[in-house]
């Protein structure tokens, strides 16, 4: 079958690879129509990771059943379905919990599995004509009867939908509180379209690009440009000096000054100031344990200098970490089918899989308006 | 000062009664400039109740301070506030947890005190020029800029829109869930309101009258006409014969069949067949220990017949009582002042104060388009 | 294999049946060597129920792992598990919630499956020498290096630990709090001792049979004997007047007063009036929605006379149905193993499996002393 | 009247100063018998904060009520009550919502208000004869009638208690849980004391002061000694390389190795390492924006060098910040009253006011078996 491939640093190629097939009776296999590219792909196709060349990206899948093990009840061939980007098991002590992103039996040694992802497991990732889907029954999440015409909607709830709502819960956000949510990438994007949808009095959004600034308004929140002065100051002034309820980080290690200099402690320290005494925090933004090419030397063991001073004395709460998508990809999967979401307001480009190669580029540059990319492997 | 009083059953008169004045260091004075009649000003207007003659109604009250004692910190002269319902201390045990619809202070011997309401209280009602707020400090709510020309929205705060609003709490509603809403009265509209709001994925209104019907359809719930069919069929159709995540009572003891009979069972056993196996129920509608006139029975000391069986078997959970106002004030507030709630949809009259004997007749009937009334004592 | 048999209103016989066997790819097959008899076989045993002649019973049992089928991967032949008494499939909406009391896979057309258990499904019980456990990696809790030494103790993990402890979930109850559990049979014990274990800072147990009340004694609990008076009295004089913070329904449909007159409500409304305003109730007790041999003839169709305006008046919560084993069972084995929490002290006789009959038969009597038997089929 | 006054960097004096009194009229005059020495009493003794000269300290206070403002209901002359150290409106947005440490009215420009502290207010402290209480009805928590025989008990809920159990709150411990808690000072030792009384599973607890780990051990908690080796690795070895379920902070800025330098980064690195993935960390110790003199440079402005990378990848919560002691106080009170807790088992002196200031250098130097100080104005 036909795969995107990682060649080295920026360097992908769209070539035949072994067929995915059932391997053990739990398995299901999905015939893949709709793949997005991912901020967190960058990180490895930069080269930043230890992402394994001849490895196979992807983990925003949606498709249809082509497949399944002889020990799948629930799932049937024929199924619509989305595909959480982590792989659970379903019984072990965090998967049983709902915390599926940290499932103990999916990738031995460590808390959790993904497709396609750099130190999370084995497992071959869905840009590619099929994806082997690990205890089906449990990872599949069966689409209602317009899937297939609005896929660009339904692929969102593999990853970004759930995590950017994974993020307003970590935060502790709660209907009528204020927010504000640091970077507008397609994640941040839907953290601020999650918290519209909750409830939330008002939204800020801060980012440097006017496409993606210009999407947040588009969902009624309000955009802060961070090249044109202090976002810190900027959110105090519209909070009259108190701060948001709650703030949303949505950028990772890799966040920079508007010259391009990394420095991964900025948008955390730049949350405690911008957030009230006893507000909470959320961070989805990708943070890694060792940087192997870090910018900031601190950062290569994964330090950064950090306001905790300031942070304990507003009694401050912060909750990370990836998303547990099931435990919240059926709620979002029923506002989009009763048409009160439509995440796909963010897709960009819908592109057939041969031109991976170029939306990875293009992608990766944050050229103007390439704000998300889907792949249509059986287009 | 003029003030509504009761006269008796189905009788009320405007007419002078001694002026409202600080008695207490930490009172408040309240000019008021709006205040609604509200459904359960119905049941003691109907002498359904114990309410003494000569007693002035009104709990939904909002104005602006006219004088304040000299223990209040907080309140000026001047502010614009509107006053919850529920009259707390707040440092009992009930109001330090934020159970401020069960003060243990201002009521002995009960938990709960209310202005101008049966059984809560020697505190009169603000369907009056002038009203007396104790514990202002803790009991007024202070409005933004622009309250006085978003009256008829901020006077929502003091009842109706949290207890709709915890109606949902009470059924224990997450965003993305399915919720059934019994009655669509000013409350019962509310209680849908806020379901829209905190991003239910299907909103169904159960009720019998044309122009309450077609205000739940404004907001985008889903009408369902009790006259015309079983309401539980029809829950159970529009959710795949599962039933809804959470239902919410907002219609209380007077519940009757389109024929006008009464059953306090009916609603409660209607919920307990429309909501799911695991599901929430949330109760504001009003039921009392004891009715001095009941039309069914068994209800003169408050017992219903309650499929209780199958509630169990169905492992569903109840929340029941009164609004505690002040835990969802400041954030409704807040929506209000944002744009992103507008609960003044549901006000069809906008009266002076001398007007209260019609109206209530009106009200009272239930007659087509009465379907919130606004007094103001000061136009 | 050996098995204890339904042969009619009480009437159980220990038999030959086929043996249990792997059937799907995903089950286990345990070697019992520990089953209770619960109070909730009482009533299947007394014939109050329709489950059918010739089924087995058991749904307490422990043991050790015979064989797995070929989609097993974490549970081991040679394993000490502990099986709860609900089966799920780890997957469905309830189960990933949790909710494995309410699996919509197991029992198809209803929600929750159970082993020997009355329209839970068609699955023997395991009060014989095997049992067979479907979806044997989500449902099988592996226990210690302590497992067979403490059996009795581990055992109360399948059903009445977590069932008492879930009941002080549905109560709402925390830390420091008063607690009264009416019912001081096993479920009533374990739900008493689970609130000690959580910090309660009183436990009133309510019951009549002296030696349950000793048990109840000798975990710190106070006793209070409702065949000496009014419980809801002894409860008030307890707590000032002003009722428990939370109250436990531990008793079920089959509640009677000391004359033996079965009244299905007269729990729950002791506890409405024992429990103090805004305060919680949760109930375990079994309670259906059908019984086809009712004393109260009202209770045919589950209906039961309820004060529902007090209830509401005073602001109180109910939660209620079987427990969600898996959610608890983890945490109390771990209690279990660091020697924190010994349940066996309620077990009065642990007999040989041949001797079922006669123990149905006392324990049905609630004869003194027979507080809860084991059954050993591997001795 | 007589007080403890600070003289500068570790000299205190006891001499005359103006009697407290009624300001206000929601004020209560409280005569003080009981009042402690604390941890962060230390912080400002040894000069590390701006606190002034002249001022009194004390904020863990018990007494009798000796006068009341005129505008208070509830506290008569005659109560014995415990003193929350910090000072609540109750009724700004941050009181009604439990958080009584960040109160928006008592120090204006801030959060939060105590007695006798720095940067908190200009509220005298309760080392003296007697104490002004600002609102009191609401900071006042009245004593059930063996107050003052158990007065070492009771005052321990003016802060340590509820402290230590608030740090339990902050990691989100679940009863069956195991945790670890850092510094076992008196906080540390309240906290442990907290999680055991919640129902633990295993409290461990690091420290390397002998006297300490041993009252660790008298309340079931197993002592990890660090100056014994990495307490990391002592914590892992113990829950089988997966860390502690929760862990919590009990140390605070001035955290250092056995050979006495400071590293304010020390004891939430070690949390990270030692807590699960997905595991919650609570911290109480004290942390400040700005250190006067601190002996880690980056720490001048509150920075540490923190492990962000691994905190994130392991998916942790942490919540932090001062107590808001009237969340838990009445819960605590009951604990001690019922005799289910004795937080006094850590008090190792009992001395006349006048003895202050040697009390404070053995317990600044932390002498051997000075782990907690009464001091008796009364006596």
């Amino acid at each position: 079958m036909k795969a995107v491939v990682y060649e080295g640093p920026r360097s992908v190629s769209v070539k035949e690879v072994p067929d995915a097939k059932i391997e053990r009776p739990t398995d299901v296999l999905v015939k893949i129509t709709c793949t997005n590219i991912c901020g967190s792909d960058l990180h490895m196709y930069e080269g930043r990771t230890d992402f394994e060349r001849g490895g196979v990206f992807g983990h925003e899948n949606l498709g249809q059943v082509a497949e399944v093990g002889n020990a799948v009840d629930r799932v049937k061939v024929g199924d619509w379905v989305a595909v959480p980007f982590n792989i659970g098991c379903g019984f072990c002590k965090n998967c049983e919990r709902g915390l599926s992103a940290y499932c103990l039996t999916t990738n031995p040694g460590m808390a959790g599995a993904a497709y396609g992802f750099a130190d999370m497991g084995p497992y071959r990732g869905g840009q590619a004509e099929y994806l082997r889907v690990p205890y089906g029954d449990y990872n599949c999440l069966k689409l209602p009867p317009d899937a297939e015409e609005k896929q660009s909607d339904y692929v969102m709830l593999a990853d970004i939908f759930p995590t950017g709502w994974h993020c307003t819960e970590l935060a502790g956000m709660q209907p009528g509180e204020c927010v504000v949510v640091y970077g507008a990438g397609p994640v941040g994007l839907m953290c601020a379209y999650s918290a519209m949808i909750k409830g939330a009095c008002m939204v800020m959004v801060v980012d440097r690009h006017p496409d993606r600034l210009r999407l947040a308004e588009s969902i009624g929140a309000i955009a802060i440009d961070d090249s044109k002065g202090s976002p810190v100051e900027q959110v105090l002034k519209l909070t009259n000096g108190i701060g948001a309820d709650r703030g949303c980080e949505c950028v990772g290690y890799q966040a920079h000054d508007p010259q391009g200099h990394e420095h991964p402690n900025m948008t955390m320290n730049n949350l405690v100031h911008s957030v009230k005494f006893t507000g909470g925090i959320g961070v989805v933004g990708v943070y890694i344990p060792q940087d192997p090419a870090p910018q900031d030397k601190l950062y290569a063991d994964g330090d950064i200098i950090f306001d905790y001073g300031l942070f304990w004395f507003k009694g401050q709460k912060v909750g990370t970490g990836q998303c547990n998508v099931k435990a919240y990809n059926r709620q979002l999967r029923d506002l989009i089918y009763t048409g009160r979401a439509k995440p796909s307001f963010i897709v960009s480009h819908q592109l057939p899989l041969a031109e991976a190669p170029d939306a990875y580029q293009h992608f990766d540059a944050r050229d103007d308006g390439w704000t998300k990319v889907t792949l249509q492997p059986a287009a």
